[in-house]
């Protein structure tokens, strides 16, 4: 088994090393990551300037590649034929929990999305870390959930179509309930507009406001979370809003 | 009606200046939009930098804003305070369509996508140009169908959740066959890697290949175009699918 292991923090993070050591348990792994930090990047697809790829290597010393491209690029680079044909692509470990509307930004969840689109398995792993953590987070317990996840997925196979959103609660192996197959829930933004002045005086704004609160309802992620589950959402790439056509089939122009 | 217009293609693109103008035509308008093109950028939260906003002024002499942000950033911006409280947000108009999986990497529909989650109404319009077209695309038409559906979202409003992705044929008026509500279709890329090397004999990668071709399916946003009809896809932002949940509810780990 070939797994390429991907993020969107950049090759250099914690949760990227986690996984990758976790995942070397189940195979072949290569390393593709974008050069820096990409975070609520979205799905990137570039093409109006070349990529870079550059060999490095990782803190414990293993071999990886790195891209001045966004998550999905570096999917897509992979797959096009940089490396040795994947079966399975997995990203993270994002330091925080990706849920709610959190999945149109993360690249996390964007390089699963690519992968899926190029007819490879797809996995997105995030923890979710208590809001204003500092320090050295662990990883350990979802670099565990995301190894056995992969394990299933490549001994059961996929729905077509389905990128799996696999967000682990910040507890230890052993004190968690166990793993929830969930819908995407909401998570409520409180964005604020911070409009400050340069030091020649002219405007400059920053996206602020507070954490996001997201809504603790059974069933969906962020209710696993808080309930102490492994939230695993099947997410599709069909947007399509098949309830309102009905609606919207009465409009008359 | 205050209505706020932006795109992908930057704010000087020529069917930003179509749309603002035919826009006008059902209220206030105000145009906050990239400085630059953000084609293929995905939706994106500029958090890691401050934003700018400057004045600027389109072709047709009339006021406008640019900022240094993605297509998402400016309607962020906008909805939270720089301007006015908008009644509803068209992103636009794509030179190109935004159909199958277009949709999760298109600047044009994440704007519209980040006004829905911001709570206001949301339309992305894209017109589906010959491909390989050189020269002055003409925007009138596409222009015409979006005043027309934004004029219907106006006063029969749309389901919650519910973005609307609207692709209109490279067509005369008069040419138009009508009216489609569409699920989103397919689209198959088949990029390739480009590997060059630089002056200095070191390599860079393009992501090439094929010009996109869909999947010309009846029910479909393209199978809708290439029948001479607009397609108006509902999307959502719920991305679970929720088929697939069944599947996974029988792993056991």
């Amino acid at each position: 088994m070939h797994i390429l292991v991907t993020n969107d923090d950049g090759v250099q993070a914690p949760g990227l090393l986690n996984l990758a050591q976790e995942m070397r348990k189940l195979g072949r792994v290569t390393v593709l990551a974008p050069d820096h930090n990409w975070s609520a990047s979205g799905h990137v697809k570039t093409m109006e300037r070349p990529l870079r790829v550059r060999e490095t290597t990782l803190a414990d010393g293993s071999a990886a590649f790195m891209s001045d491209g966004a998550p999905s690029d570096c999917v897509a680079l992979a797959l096009l034929g940089l490396v040795d044909p994947a079966d399975i692509v997995i990203s993270g470990i994002n330091p925080n929990a990706n849920i709610g509307h959190d999945v149109t930004y993360s690249g996390t969840v964007t390089a699963a999305m690519e992968a899926v689109i190029d007819g490879v398995k797809g996995i997105a792993v995030s923890l979710h870390s208590p809001e204003g953590f500092k320090g050295q987070l662990d990883y350990s317990t979802a670099a565990l959930v995301a190894r056995r996840v992969a394990e299933k997925v490549m001994s059961d196979g996929l729905p077509e179509d389905v990128v799996l959103n696999v967000n682990v609660p910040y507890l230890k192996e052993n004190e968690l309930k166990g793993t929830m197959i969930t819908r995407q829930g909401l998570r409520v933004y409180r964005d604020a507009l911070d409009q400050r002045m340069d030091p020649r005086g002219k405007p400059y704004y920053w996206i602020g406001g507070e954490a996001p609160t997201a809504v603790d309802e059974p069933g969906t992620d962020f209710g696993a979370l808080t309930a102490g589950y492994v939230s695993i959402t099947p997410l599709q790439l069909d947007l399509t809003n098949y309830k309102a056509m009905d609606v919207l089939k009465k409009w008359k122009f």
